[in-house]
């Protein structure tokens, strides 16, 4: 998407054969590109989050790779790069994905071409990555346009929680294309955008690169959503989720539910837009069987921000020695969930929904 | 309650005739008190927040005028200094009934007797908060001991949302008075303490009298009791209200609403605890009826706390611009209310269950 009216992506790469990102670390008071050189640079990025955001870890990992079999194309290298870019973020599934479909791409090859081909395998993926999320966008794009038309063509309040926008992404967003898409299309929309505490991700990215893009917003702490759904204010939800079950229940950041709760009493059609491997077929009931990671105390006893002076200042904002507990996400029931928002389409949060767009998992399953 | 061992109230005249309170522009990160000696003191004390939460700032202005009659008894100067008082807070409701209630008391008194007669009603009025709150604990704390008893006498996990503590009112608080009665009588509680976002009065002031008074706790953003209530983490919730229909529904700090969702949907009890006094008998409709202030947005793109120097900052969270909301309060619908908890005892959040408790109300309506 757009940054002072120029295209940007999240990842790309140049002509002289290294590749540039958006130094995330920078943001949201200062607009930074880093370069990465090596694979080592590439798993730097990664490991000090100047990149985040599933899908745009996968593109920056599956780059490294290449990085790595310029200098060294011998299968040694390649297992030896892998593993150190896979221990950089070891719980990404994205990660694993990347790094294993450029190592099976280029294993076969002749050493002397395994470069230019993981070079070519990483653009790929970077265009996979976009084709899919443009697709969600289209297909959000259809749900924002009829919820305009039946509220007469006036502007569209839509709420949104944490980040899953194009940063998260290589271009467009999951929760957000939809939103790029509307803008772009001349619909008159306005986003609210849930703070997300403890890490602040809508405040500080989703504000930024919605003001980047020019889509009118408004930050809000994550307390207010249901006021302004119990007020008519807002005409419907998009979030996004780290890991869909096969029956539709979502695992997103923490806070999730309680919008879900909300939007549910409040008659606010709540949607959830997600790529398709993000669905973990093998799981039915997320509040059960989803273990949620819990993080570092001193998120939410401590937070960042930029200080008069202009330097970035870390304070603390409870007492000294108070204990604090740290959930990263939390589960929202299908039931909750008006529907989902795919790259093949939108259904039902529940199996017969997903199978239905998904028809090979049936068979799978059945076979 | 206890502070390092020693009890404190909020508010407490010393023998030299002035008037001592906790000064908690100071808190969580230091414990100071300040000396009141004048009138001028006394709304400077209110204006700059050294003093907050209805009751207390009520109790405050009371003394205050005690103060300013001791300097000047003549008509003139009480009417001046119950404008210059109540001018701090205009729409605080309890600093008009306090400063009526004061006047009314010594205007009938020759100017010689009217200090004293001042001084002495300041003193009862800070009596009457102190026992409103702790028959609303009285009260709480029956509710606490059964559901242990319930769950076969376990330690309680009582989740609370931004501060109706002691240092918003004289002693006790409201929401938290029944969870200090349990501590202080021996019932295992352990409090989940709502951040509660932009002002941080849970991470802040809930966290530091909760750890000054020894009661186990534990501070978590506001977007996490979703989750905890879902896995089974949280027995009850205690909240506190600024505003109470006559129907029970209830206007508290922004983000209560969620909570309620939350413990609705699974089946956690909700209860709200309240002095009469914050009963508005001519509303029976809070969402349609309550009108919510907007605050200042910088509380929401800013927050202060301390560095690592000592010295508090305040820093910026949002990109530059950014444009925010700010929304003081939301209406928790008396469906998702459990009970309320007065200081007359515990009734239904309706009409019927309000009107048991204060029949008086009752006549009035039918007269």
């Amino acid at each position: 998407m757009k940054v002072g009216g120029t295209h940007y992506r999240s990842i790309w790469p140049e002509a002289d054969g290294t590749v540039s990102v958006i130094d995330q670390t920078a943001l949201p008071h200062a607009f930074k590109t880093a370069r990465l050189r090596t694979a080592a640079e590439a798993a730097d990025a990664i490991r000090g989050m100047v990149v985040r955001g599933a899908p745009l870890i996968g593109a920056t990992a599956a780059y490294g790779l290449a990085l790595a079999l310029r200098s060294d194309p011998s299968d040694a290298a390649l297992e030896t790069a892998c593993r150190m870019l896979l221990a950089t973020r070891p719980t990404a599934v994205n990660l694993r994905w990347a790094l294993d479909d450029v190592r099976a791409h280029v294993r076969g090859l002749a050493p002397a071409e395994r470069a230019a081909a993981a070079w070519q395998r990483a653009g790929a993926i970077c265009e996979e990555d976009v084709a899919i999320n443009r697709a969600i966008g289209e297909h959000g794009l259809g749900l924002i346009r009829a919820a305009q038309a039946k509220a007469g063509g006036r502007a569209m309040n839509i709420l949104t929680h944490c980040n899953a926008g194009w940063l998260a992404t290589v271009d467009y967003g999951t929760a957000l294309s939809p939103i790029y898409l509307a803008h772009d299309a001349g619909l008159p929309v306005h986003v609210w955008v849930d703070e997300t505490r403890p890490r602040n991700q809508g405040a500080s990215l989703t504000a930024w690169e919605l003001g980047a893009h020019g889509v009118p917003h408004t930050v809000i702490v994550d307390n207010a959503g249901g006021h302004l759904m119990q007020h008519g204010r807002v005409d419907l939800c998009i979030v996004g989720t780290d890991r869909t079950t096969a029956t539709g229940d979502v695992a997103n950041k923490i806070g999730t539910y309680l919008k879900a709760l909300a939007a549910y009493d409040n008659d606010v059609p709540f949607y959830v837009a997600l790529p398709s491997p993000t669905i973990d077929w093998t799981i039915a009931d997320g509040v059960e069987e989803i273990e949620i990671e819990e993080r570092d105390p001193a998120e939410v006893t401590r937070i960042a921000g930029r200080a008069d002076s202009g330097s970035t200042v870390a304070v603390q904002l409870t007492p000294d020695g108070t204990p604090a507990a740290n959930f990263g996400f939390d589960v929202t029931p299908a039931r909750l969930v008006t529907a989902l928002i795919t790259e093949r389409g939108v259904c039902a949060a529940s199996r017969a929904g997903l199978e239905g767009l998904f028809p090979e998992r049936r068979a799978r399953a059945s076979a």
